[in-house]
């Protein structure tokens, strides 16, 4: 373990993050909120330990796999505890381990929140939580392309343990460009979301935080009635939305390159779309006795729909209060989760895609056992490997999620509560169902439970093993 | 599609079940019952039927693994539409989907009952209910591990097909010899329980037929309150008796071989009771406040745990009640089920211990990616090709799962219910939570949740592919 080289790059990540404050700076200062003091001090000491690790470059520059998933786990730990201080020290937050909670679920993009009361944070609080989501949502290390090359380190390693997913495409060869084409994409959408949320008579500040929480497919309000109070038009705008960031970004360079035969050939973008559709489908036939129309139906089945699948974790109706098998549907769409290469959670499409393949491929094989098929994507043969690693993936993804159920289980809420309060945070979505539903929060957890969700909200972001890792004692010796 | 040869077997299949039906008029001699004669009328037409189907020897007795597997599915459906016909055609049971789902629960060794007063049934009925646990037990094909090789088939692919869980150890080089050893322990054993039974004051009819439930993992019991009433000394007979039906087979081979050390070698039967004793352990701590001691908590907690684990499904106390915790224990048992080669059901001690190691080679690679590590179960390389066919297994294992509770879930019972009344038949258990609690029973879901649940407890019995098969319109062509 090269922990110089470690420290310095985490030194780095504390840069980012200082400046990154700046937005809730402005914020307390255009409303003239005094809690905006508690960004200031944070940024500034956040930014003398970042000058202080990062003001010698480290002789030996060599990390290898292991370093880089330490780095990607410790990174977002590190994030959500500094992000985590302004909530604490001035008390809107009093307890630490909620602030935290609150802080690892916007960066990672999940949106469980422990607050009762969303409205009573001052707007650079409510802005910086929304804001964690935006950071998140791209992730830490996308932004750490930009740094590594300077380093001169190898960065294959960090994007292997970021990179959502198990199919990394590559579109442009260096990879300081692809993350700045990135950057651009997840900015351009964001602002015409907003433009959109604002030109249809939304506030300023409800446009900019819903925004960024569609954006990281996160799913922090600024309401306490979360997003269900805002009109008809915005539901539909966030809708479209939170299904075009739960697309796998390739897609946009894609159409960028203006390459749509690509895009067409693209399996896990056609099959996210055939799920989408149908879920809503089964779901407006499902539910829509329970609404005016059947256009008020497919309405509200469409925004649930795609803030499950895309793991942002809004809600414009409480789906706890409908019958079970849409409810069952929504639970199914919080394990899919998102395109691989999106801002969003979960399994991912195209790992259930490969899998599914898998089977069907083992039907055919055993009718006709001598005919050998190959297992395709995208018209490409599926590699072993790639295989392979899904279902370590899965494995590993099934071993977390049953030991947190069962210290969760230790706090003697119902079922479906239990159950989809795990889900709901490995797989970065935000609400579950009962306890846990769209109309309530996380708050009544015990500190052990909250502890287990974080750490899965935070395993759940950077795809298991990073995590998994910190807890081998051999990772963590210097050889 | 080797048509003749198909029908060749099932009629032997046939044959057998016209033969166990002696049982059961046997027993409505002893009590005097007139439904005795709804056997007998069965055995006979079964018994021509069969005559007919197996009067002349096909010319071409080829079957490849479709035919294999096509045989196996069928043969259990055959097996439980026949096995039907008494409780119907009786009347004691007036729906036949009922009758059937009984069947089928019986055969497969599943012990969910439709029934709501199992005291209502005469003697006779009660007697062939729990012989086709004992029946099914063993496995419709391992009986034909005896007709085969009579007939000059392959029996390889029916063995494929039927040997429950991935690793098949050959400890009998002639399949014919292996079968023989297989009745005789399965015989010893029951016959042991019977007179264990017997001797601490059970009536004799309770005895046997609980054996038969005991040996075949099934579950069904002849008192309306289950097992529950039984003397504390009986419980725990049935407790060691459950767990060592649970035990791979194997292992009584080895210890009649005289070979001790191999039986120290074998991964499964140790994790196997490594499981249960922490599952009795931890169930024991959290429910020791709802019984008056300490050992009564244990005597409970243990029952619970080998009827859960080794898939049999018989309840001493309602856990529907207990605490969240030691609730998602069971239900987590119910999924890991028994050993491959037992009588057990669920997805098998050994499947998940290789896919606990290949997370843990895992983890072990992304820390030191040089040095190869060797996937080893028993001190032996597990071949690439058996990891594949577990994943394989599992993703359609999911498959099936995700699909039915889709389908239950339109009954809208609530979360636990719908979802572990699909665990239970998948595994072949019995009782789950909730609406399906041990207490409760199947009778109040919807004909099509029926035929979903009886189509589950047929794929979990021959591990899932078998039934997929008969779906598959490949499947039936000639050619």
């Amino acid at each position: 373990m090269n922990f110089r080289m470690v420290l310095y790059l985490l030194g780095w990540i504390l840069n980012m993050e200082s400046v990154f404050m700046a937005l809730p700076c402005v914020t307390a200062l255009i409303y003239g909120e005094t809690a905006g003091i508690h960004f200031l001090i944070t940024a500034v000491v956040t930014a003398i330990i970042g000058f202080l690790l990062t003001f010698k470059k480290p002789t030996n520059r060599t990390i290898h796999a292991r370093e880089g998933f330490v780095i990607v786990a410790l990174g977002w730990i590190l994030m959500s505890i500094v992000g985590a201080m302004p909530f604490f020290v001035s008390g809107e937050i009093p307890h630490f381990e909620d602030a935290l909670f609150e802080t690892i679920s916007g960066f990672t993009t999940t949106g469980a929140s422990i607050l009762t009361n969303v409205e009573g944070l001052s707007k650079c609080m409510l802005m910086w939580r929304s804001f964690s989501h935006w950071i998140g949502g791209m992730g830490v290390l996308v932004f750490m392309l930009a740094i590594l090359p300077m380093v001169g380190g190898q960065t294959m390693h960090l994007l292997r343990a970021e990179s959502p997913g198990p199919v990394v495409s590559k579109i442009v060869p260096k990879m300081r460009d692809s993350a700045a084409l990135l950057y651009i994409i997840y900015i351009v959408m964001t602002i015409v979301e907003i433009l959109l949320l604002v030109v249809t008579k939304m506030p300023l500040f409800d446009a900019i935080t819903l925004s960024f929480g569609t954006a990281g497919t996160g799913g922090f309000a600024v309401k306490n009635s979360g997003v269900a109070d805002y009109a008809a038009v915005h539901h539909t705008i966030i809708t479209v939305f939170m299904i075009l960031f739960g697309v796998n970004f390739n897609v946009y360079f894609l159409m960028i390159a203006r390459k749509p035969k690509d895009i067409l050939k693209n399996e896990e973008v056609r099959w996210y779309f055939i799920i989408i559709i149908a879920a809503i489908l089964g779901i407006t036939l499902s539910v829509h006795g329970m609404f005016d129309s059947w256009l008020e139906a497919f309405r509200h089945s469409a925004f649930q729909v795609a803030s499950i699948i895309t793991t942002t974790g809004y809600a414009t109706a409480d789906f706890n209060l409908w019958p079970m098998f849409p409810q069952l549907v929504l639970v199914l769409l919080m394990f899919i989760g998102a395109c691989a290469g999106s801002t969003g959670g979960g399994i991912k499409v195209s790992r259930i895609l490969i899998s599914a393949k898998a089977v069907k491929k083992e039907l055919y094989r055993l009718i006709h056992p001598r005919n050998v098929k190959v297992l395709k994507m995208d018209g490409k043969k599926v590699e072993h490997e790639t295989l392979r690693s899904i279902n370590v993936f899965l494995f590993a993804y099934t071993i977390v999620f049953v030991i947190s159920i069962f210290i969760v289980s230790l706090d003697n809420f119902e079922f479906s509560g239990t159950f989809t309060a795990v889900a709901a945070t490995l797989n970065n979505i935000g609400p579950g169902l009962g306890q846990v539903g769209p109309m309530s929060n996380f708050s009544e957890f015990s500190v052990l439970s909250k502890c287990v969700m974080m750490f899965d909200m935070l395993a759940g972001r950077v795809e298991i093993f990073p995590m998994l890792l910190l807890l081998v004692p051999a990772t963590w010796k210097r050889q």
